[in-house]
């Protein structure tokens, strides 16, 4: 298994190619073989108006259109390995430097994004799935959560929401957006004071709070981040709600008792293909048959397709983005459930890694200071191409509801959530 | 395969039984076995507290509880039948008047409907489903939607809307239930002047007309049911809106033609699970890919099973009410179109059958003389079988929004269509 980004991981020797503004003369010229190559590379692309070009500056691109920005291959096995798995290698390429992008990220990445259809590729179909044991699940959670709170803090809302948010008009700000999608979640699931909520993958707490805050429940919540539950729990403490909320160091698999409601925001993803009916397990034993209800927040996908070979091996290992069918399927069927409401806020995500994108780019250097160029440049490519997968329609942000089958919904209607904000 | 229930089969001699008040004394008395095992099905549905009653009077039913309701048997061979078969028998021998129900039906079967979960049985799973042949769809159509428009003008609401209504609030009546539901449709699409909307099922043209006036869009509408499209087309001149509506007597896979809006209120239950398939071809050549969007209104379930026997056989031949994940992964990730917005209107439909129920019961001495005591019967309990399924959970009503995948939805938000009623 391969090591996500960690922030010990300093620049490489390979960066100095990006130190010079011109072709040094002991460059090598690129041959016969290259230029063919990249011609052939530059076709298959031809409908992104991208423009290519080789360590020596020659470019197959056709200047009649104005190109969206320019990718420039430092060197021959850079070359190779996009002709061979440009799933993999353009983001293990960019992240060591050894591809750039000249002009902005964004619309490249999209573009390039555009050019196919969601679809599992032969490789993508030979891979192996990891299982997300116990302890595996843990480590993955690791990787990527216990960063540092202060890396979060640098580029995320006031509250640290680590996911989509719900923009409710369009001219929000990213806080008040972050604000607006944990009172929406809270209101789909039309909680009432004094009641027990469970919330698996709590993240730094913000949903937790809210709830027992603004609608007096009584909250458990869930997570394996040892980073994120200090956060949450000094937060806790300091708003005096300790008595109303409590975070466990535990995975969801353990979670015991039942509840009036389920809640889970970002989560499922890590959960895998292979366990979605584990969570079936949990949901059935955790949510109260009569007059319980939950709501499942995740990345998903119109097709099943694995999560992008770079993204799965440097930025979330053990992740996969499910369709609505399989969560149906494989979690909700056999939970017992019956679905409710579904919303897909694909657009409200492209937005919020739109804003994310914006306020990491001014810590860029901070961030290149604490933690190196490479870690730097791979957050920079997994918030570019995580915009353009919602932008393009690659990916889904989906949020059901769902109640025990046969049992009555929260609502008669669901217009209500949409009128009344509690907090906005 | 079976008939289904046709105006023309009038009362069958087995009729007299039911005239009898109390049973004569040429009546056989039950024997051992009769009394084995009518108590061996009194105890499978002991939790529904209804009493069964043998046709000599005799009943295995515990008396400390007070009964919902009785089920008389009129001979051995019905209680042979319920016992080996009874999603058919039951139906079957309501129809024949060989098995009565003593007190409130709906309440009855609702209680005898919550004793299981849905689930597919191994004689469902035997079931041959039919292919619907383009001539064979024809023939099913007619077989239940050419009943006559004088008898749906009996019970449906003023404007023949034989779909599940959307009661806004609960205290509407059936009418304004309707008018909210062809109104819901028509705002979760964001019809907008102009534009071209295709609708397959038309039924009698309501939501077609209600399109056509109050959004200012052109609808192709298409149908198999003479009977209805000529009712339809008449409405359309009365009230002179031939010039933006079309009704047209084909099959909906043979559409052609490109449009702004795609709309199927209560045929994909029609269409069966070997032709979701062919309804994707449908979805992907007549959405336009920019901009255009679609909405499939349908019965459907949480798990994949057969509809009802005695349904199948009798009230819809070659129907099939597929779930979620059947419906996504066979008919929309094959149009490449991406979900945005599900509902499930499950309740609504329960008050639409008891709406329908109660009107049907006052015009019940009528459709009797017209149509014969079996057809009454048969329709009778069809409702009252619904009202249960939808009310227990057994069935669920859902309307599915989506666009093709990577255009931009018709909203930002989902609010508004739940705020701003354009009519009421």
């Amino acid at each position: 298994m391969s090591t996500p980004i960690r922030p010990s991981i300093g620049p490489s020797g390979i960066e100095q190619l990006l130190r010079r503004d011109q072709p040094a003369a002991s460059v090598r010229h690129s041959g016969r073989i290259d230029r063919w190559l990249v011609a052939h590379l530059q076709r298959s692309i031809a409908p992104a108006a991208v423009r290519l070009e080789l360590w020596d500056g020659s470019s197959p691109y056709d200047d009649s259109a104005t190109p969206l920005g320019s990718l420039v291959i430092h060197d021959r096995r850079t070359l190779i390995g996009l002709a061979l798995h440009p799933d993999l290698q353009f983001g293990e390429s960019y992240m060591a430097g050894r591809l750039e992008v000249r002009g902005p990220l964004e619309p490249v990445v999209e573009a390039l994004t555009r050019l196919s259809q969601p679809h599992a590729t032969w490789r993508d179909r030979l891979t192996p799935t990891l299982p997300n044991t116990l302890s595996a699940s843990r480590r993955n959670v690791h990787s990527h959560y216990d960063l540092g709170n202060d890396f979060y803090q640098l580029w995320l809302d006031r509250h640290l929401v680590y996911t989509c948010a719900y923009y409710s008009n369009e001219q929000m700000s990213l806080d008040e957006a972050q604000l607006a999608k944990l009172d929406l979640v809270c209101r789909k699931l039309r909680l009432r004071r004094g009641e027990r909520v469970l919330e698996t993958g709590c993240g730094w707490g913000a949903l937790a709070l809210h709830m027992a805050r603004h609608y007096g429940v009584h909250v458990r919540a869930f997570n394996l981040s040892p980073e994120q539950l200090s956060f949450a729990r000094e937060r806790a403490a300091r708003e005096r709600l300790t008595d109303r909320v409590e975070f466990i160091d535990e995975d969801y698999r353990n979670v015991t008792g039942q509840y009036d409601a389920f809640v889970s925001v970002g989560m499922l993803e890590h959960v895998g293909l292979r366990h979605l009916q584990t969570a079936a397990a949990v949901l059935r034993r955790t949510i109260r048959p009569d007059g319980g209800r939950g709501l499942l927040h995740f990345i998903g996908r119109d097709v099943p397709i694995p999560l992008n070979a770079w993204v799965r091996r440097r930025i979330f290992p053990g992740a996969y983005t499910p369709t609505i069918a399989e969560v149906a399927t494989h979690t909700l069927a056999p939970a017992g459930m019956s679905i409710i409401d579904i919303e897909n806020l694909r657009l409200h995500y492209a937005r919020t890694l739109a804003h994310w994108s914006e306020r990491f780019a001014l810590v860029k250097d901070r961030v290149r200071q604490a933690y190196g160029d490479e870690f730097q440049r791979a957050w920079e490519l997994y918030l570019a191409g995580s915009q353009a997968a919602f932008a393009t329609g690659w990916m889904q942000l989906f949020q059901i509801l769902f109640v025990p089958r046969g049992s009555v919904p929260p609502s008669w209607t669901r217009s209500d959530p949409h009128e009344v904000p509690r907090v906005t």
